[in-house]
C-alpha cells in the first residue's frame, strides 16, 4: 500500500490542484472562523450550517437559525453574531442553531467538497483533531483560508503544528514541509507572532476589541471537540 | 509617498489577485528555467525568446533560433537544447538566438504581462539581481513559478533571499516573510535542502545526472547579469 500523504493547500485558489478523493480535507481559518467552529459547538451550539452567500444565511432567520456573519473583517448589518468566538462564551446560544457566512472559511469549506470527510482546525481543537487524523487513517490535505486568495501566517503556521505531528506517518509536500518549518521556529511565541500578521493588523484597524479574538485562537487545546461536515452541516 | 511593498507570489494560479500595475516582477524558477536563462545569457547567448507553447517554439528552428525546451521535466523531441543549464558552459551558443518553453518558468512569464518591468531571478545572479530592484526603485513582486500551480521549496528559498536583502527597504507580505523565515533557517546548506525538494527528486526519476544540473543552479552569485524581458525578447 502506497504511504499515506498529508498536503498543505495554502489558499483556496489552489485546492483545483489537488486530488480530493479519498481524503479528509481539514479547513484552516485561525482568524476567526474555524476557531469560532469549534468554540461554538464546544460551548453547546447545536449545529452549524455554513453559507458561501450571505443573502442565502441572511434567509436562515426566519427558519429557526442564529445567523452569524463576516464580510471583510466586520459584522454584517442585521446579523445577530459576527465573527467573534467570544460571543459563544457564556453559553447564551446553548441548543441553538447557528447559520454562518464568512469571507475566506466557508468558501474553503464550498471548495472542499469532494473529499471524503471535511473537518475543522484551530489551535483550539489541535490536539484532539491529530488524534482524530491518526484514528480515521486516510491520507490529508491541509486547505489554509487565507485572506481573500493570499497565504497568511496564521494559517500556515497551523497548518505546520499538525504536520509537525503527524509527519513520521504521512509523506508531507514542499508547502507542509515549509509550514512545518515555521511552526517550529515560532511555536514558542505563537500569539506574539500572529500579533504581527498581516490579518490581525486588518482586524485592528476594524475592531479595537479584536486583540481578545486573537488571544482565544491562539489558545491551544482549550477544546477536545474536532467539527465534521456531513449533509449540510458541521456537528 | 506610501512605502514600498515586497510580496511573494507562491504559484502562478495567483498572480491574478496582486496588482502588477507600477511594480516590478522577478520570474523565478530555480529548477531550471531561469536558471537557465541567466547561464545562457551570461555565457554570450544573444537573446531568448520565450513561448507559452511548443509547438509556436518549435515553428522558430527555421527562422535563425536555436530550440530548447522542457515539459515534465524532460527535453522535448526534435529540439535541440533541453532545460540543462550546463549545456551553455561551453560558450558554443555563443551570440546565437534561443527560443525557450518550459513546464512553469515561462508560464509564469506570460502571466506577469502588465507590470511595468519584468526581470528574471535566480541564486546564479542574486546579488546583482538585489542592487538591480534597489537602483530601480519600485515596488517588488517576487513570483514563484512553481511546478505546475503547486508551491516549491526551491523558488520560495529563493524569493525568501531576496526578501533577507530587502525588507528593511520594502514593507513585506505574510509570503514574504515566510519566506524569508525559510531561507534564514536554511541559508548554510541550500544545496543539501533542495537536493531534498520534491522537485530534485522528481527531476531524478527522469534524468539521474540531473545533480549536476541541481549543483549548478545552487550556485550563488557566479553571475552579475540580470535578464530583462522587454519587447518578447530576454536580454
Amino acid at each position: 500500500m502506497a504511504e499515506k500523504t498529508i498536503e498543505t493547500c495554502l489558499s483556496p485558489e489552489l485546492i483545483k490542484l489537488y486530488d480530493l478523493n479519498e481524503k479528509t480535507v481539514v479547513i484552516i481559518d485561525v482568524f476567526r472562523a474555524t476557531s469560532v467552529m469549534v468554540t461554538a459547538l464546544s460551548q453547546g451550539v447545536k449545529e452549524i450550517m455554513p453559507f458561501g452567500e450571505v443573502e442565502d444565511c441572511r434567509s436562515m432567520k426566519g427558519q429557526g437559525y442564529m445567523i452569524a456573519g463576516e464580510r471583510g473583517g466586520a459584522q454584517i448589518e442585521g446579523f445577530d453574531l459576527g465573527n467573534s468566538p467570544l460571543a459563544y462564551l457564556d453559553q447564551m446560544h446553548r441548543n441553538k442553531k447557528l447559520a454562518m457566512t464568512t469571507t475566506n472559511g466557508t468558501l474553503a469549506l464550498k471548495k472542499s467538497m469532494g473529499a471524503s470527510e471535511i473537518v475543522i482546525g484551530a489551535f483550539l481543537n489541535l490536539s484532539s483533531l491529530v488524534e482524530w487524523l491518526i484514528k480515521n487513517d486516510r491520507s490529508v490535505i491541509l486547505h489554509c483560508a487565507g485572506w481573500k486568495g493570499m497565504i497568511n501566517f496564521e494559517d500556515t503556521l497551523f497548518a505546520g503544528a499538525v504536520v509537525d505531528q503527524l509527519s513520521d506517518r504521512m509523506n508531507p509536500c514542499d508547502a507542509s514541509m515549509m509550514a512545518a518549518d515555521l511552526y517550529s521556529d515560532k511555536k514558542d511565541g505563537i500569539l506574539e507572532f500572529l500579533l504581527s500578521s498581516s490579518h490581525a493588523q486588518r482586524l485592528k484597524k476594524i475592531n479595537e476589541d479584536i486583540v481578545g479574538d486573537i488571544e482565544h485562537c491562539c489558545k491551544v487545546d482549550l477544546y477536545n471537540h474536532v467539527p465534521v461536515y456531513k449533509d449540510g452541516f458541521l456537528k
